[in-house]
């Protein structure tokens, strides 16, 4: 028995051994995918995310702090097996199918969602999404501008820095919390639809800012009444979308129950996610809007228990791949308290990480009139992702913001994310979830 | 009701008409993927795969040639919405997606391949694949040492051109038959057996005339040797392997079984077949036969059963991917009659055609000491597929075919490819199939 607890893990070192011998130049130097080393890193990213996700459940974490980790272990900074460089071909590839990873999460997630009950608690969402982007872009914003930011990381626009530094910290990074949420049967809770109406709402509000700031990072000047129609059209897509799906869906899924071949009604479903995700980037909203929003349209069609039952094996192979991809762009030397060039970028990570979490965890106390787990729900609203992560790559591109500001933003990131879970974990742990209002 | 049949081909011609407007070359400039593009390609491929697979299984035809049909018309030559152009970023995606296809596909059907019934079948698939390789091979490069081939396709080097047609014409697409006979439900029968063992086989001697033949174009002398020494590389992978798997596969998934962590179970398999079908590639053999194995030694684990259950909406979505693509690279433009430019290319791949049909229906009569339906047998041995076009992409870019030569045989290979699966339905409706033998 002991002897089998070393079966795999020592398995798993003779891969990435192979892996070392296969990364080799001469395959970087191609043009073409090399397939083979693919599906290996595919493989070895799989493999390592669902023993290490194992193995902090049973440690009392949830599962996807352990793909987080592992994902950062298998990163560029350590053993370099997930491509990371835009120079290797891989990482682009590695990246597109973690997006379809988080669009197969959010969807499942539309679908588990009872929208009536999500109206029931929506001015709630709305207060939480709303005191949750404002008070850490406001924080954020302020502590750029205060003197207690080093000399060194400033740079000439302080104002506009100041902005996009804000903008990095407003908008939550759904998939950490709705995995751990999920991961602990607690979907259905009052506290889920909070938090998931509140992320889905700050996505929307993240992404109109970072139109606005995109706009601003090169001059030019912005209106309110701009604010305003980008708000509105993002706003709208999700509400038409999903208007106009639940009078449609149901006459094509009806048609779809006629069809025989094989597997027709799940590639509709999957089909129809990715349609949606698509146009809701091209209307101005963002892909993960719109996969959440495909998910509550098919919600409603009769199909629905076979839908989620057929699309849970494809999320099991997707979604792993995202979290681990985000744990992958971590650099650990950043955490070198001993290398002076860092300490700047600790600091004020540091710092950013603080405004992060306080800014997010009073949120919970933005529902007066409510009862339900506050710190569990201000946790379960702190991670940052994705997003934070396309304003600090649009920021630094811009020359807005310095590289050692853009890496603090990073541990600011990383570190919601990987703090969140066990947060979640604990309040969970301690003060239990509340039912979702009924009537 | 009639109005209803109306929505779905109503709702695919404007998506079809989006995807023009997306499809600009400003999306096309920019280095990063656009992934949205991506989602938008790839849902239209699944339901346009879905709706023709539809049509013609109610036409008495297999859904498969559906999806093959669908791939033309979505392909390069006809509506352009298959990115197949090198140029294109997202032709290489789409390639890797359909190359996970088949990969799913030939493990599908390892899982469901009962080995011991393969070995009694052994002595008679390996009749069948040997002289569905000789004969086509000898006939090709017989017909092009000819004086039957018009004059203006040939260049300097007769002989290699020659052993390259022979090549091309070799080996055996398992994936169009196996999802024919799978769509029929006749997996268990003999003639499947027959087909599938010799089609592996086919594929080794296949790759093992590819390292001959490729060898010969770049002008180096290969021994006998050399031929012996990567046969046996090729067939020893596919033995070690399944070997070595049989002892340590059930090992590690009775660890696996002990594991708890969400999904676990379907992604160790997939992950499996991945490492292995990396691993046969590395070893000189084919991904596919390394796909096959993993299937194979999966099959005799306790965990049989949910992973066969759980791969199948994976399967479901990735396969189609792999036959669209096939049909997207043909080139409606070389059926046009009426220009004179392609009248010896229609020749040419007509030959070629008719000598890839023959060489491989007489293998039907390879095993004249058992009875079976032995053209069932020949037909589902004629299409070819990748590795034909693999050999037909080195012999262009190796200067040994002239791009006239090339068409000719990329006709061979979608011809042989599209009739194949109604002629094998046809000899099933006629002869029906019989049962493996027991003992």
């Amino acid at each position: 028995m002991k002897l089998a607890r070393l079966v795999l893990p020592a398995a798993f070192l003779l891969l990435l051994g192979v892996e070392r011998l296969w990364a080799q130049p001469a395959a970087a130097a191609a043009g073409d995918t090399d397939v083979g080393r693919f599906l290996f890193v595919l493989a070895i990213m799989l493999i390592a995310g669902k023993i290490s996700g194992e193995a902090f459940e049973r440690l009392g974490q949830p599962a996807v702090v352990g793909e987080l980790v592992a994902g950062v272990i298998l990163g560029g900074s350590v053993l370099g097996v997930i491509p990371v460089h835009p120079d290797d071909g891989l990482s682009e590839i590695v990246k597109l199918f973690a997006e379809v990873g988080v669009l197969i999460l959010l969807f499942e997630i539309g679908l588990q969602t009872d929208l009536k009950q999500m109206f029931r608690v929506g001015r709630g969402a709305s207060s939480i999404a709303l005191v949750g982007a404002i008070v850490p872009f406001t924080l954020g914003a302020l502590y750029w501008m205060s003197p207690l930011v080093p000399a060194e990381l400033n740079i000439t626009s302080t104002f506009t820095t100041a902005l996009f530094v804000g903008a990095t910290l407003t908008a939550t990074s759904v998939g950490i919390t709705a995995r751990v949420l999920s991961d602990m049967r607690v979907m259905s809770s009052l506290e889920a639809k909070l938090i998931i109406g509140a992320a889905v709402l700050d996505d929307i509000l993240g992404l109109v800012l970072l139109g606005i700031v995109a706009t601003l990072a090169t001059g030019v000047a912005v209106s309110v009444f701009d604010v305003g129609v980008a708000f509105a059209g993002a706003v709208g897509f999700l509400v038409v979308a999903v208007a106009v799906g639940f009078v449609v869906a149901p006459h094509i899924f009806g048609i779809i129950d006629r069809m025989r071949v094989r597997g027709v009604l799940l590639v509709a479903a999957f089909a129809f996610a990715l349609l949606i995700a698509a146009l809701a980037e091209k209307m101005g909203s963002a892909m993960i809007v719109g996969a959440f929003a495909g998910g509550i349209i098919l919600s409603r069609t009769n199909q629905f228990d076979t839908i989620e039952a057929q699309i849970k094996p494809v999320a099991d192979i997707f979604t792993p791949i995202f979290f681990l991809s985000i744990g992958a762009q971590f650099d650990v030397r950043l955490l070198n308290v001993f290398d002076p060039g860092t300490h700047q970028v600790l600091v004020v990570g540091g710092v950013l990480f603080l405004i992060a979490v306080v800014g997010k965890v009073v949120a919970g106390w933005a529902v007066p009139w409510r009862k339900f787990n506050r710190p569990l729900v201000g946790f379960g609203m702190m991670p940052r992702g994705e997003v934070g992560l396309i304003f600090a790559n649009i920021g630094l591109a811009a020359g807005v913001l310095t590289e050692a500001l853009f890496s603090a933003i990073i541990l600011m990131v990383i570190g919601t994310t990987l703090a969140a879970p066990p947060l979640v974990k604990m309040c969970f742990n301690r003060w239990k979830t509340t039912d979702p209002p009924v009537g």
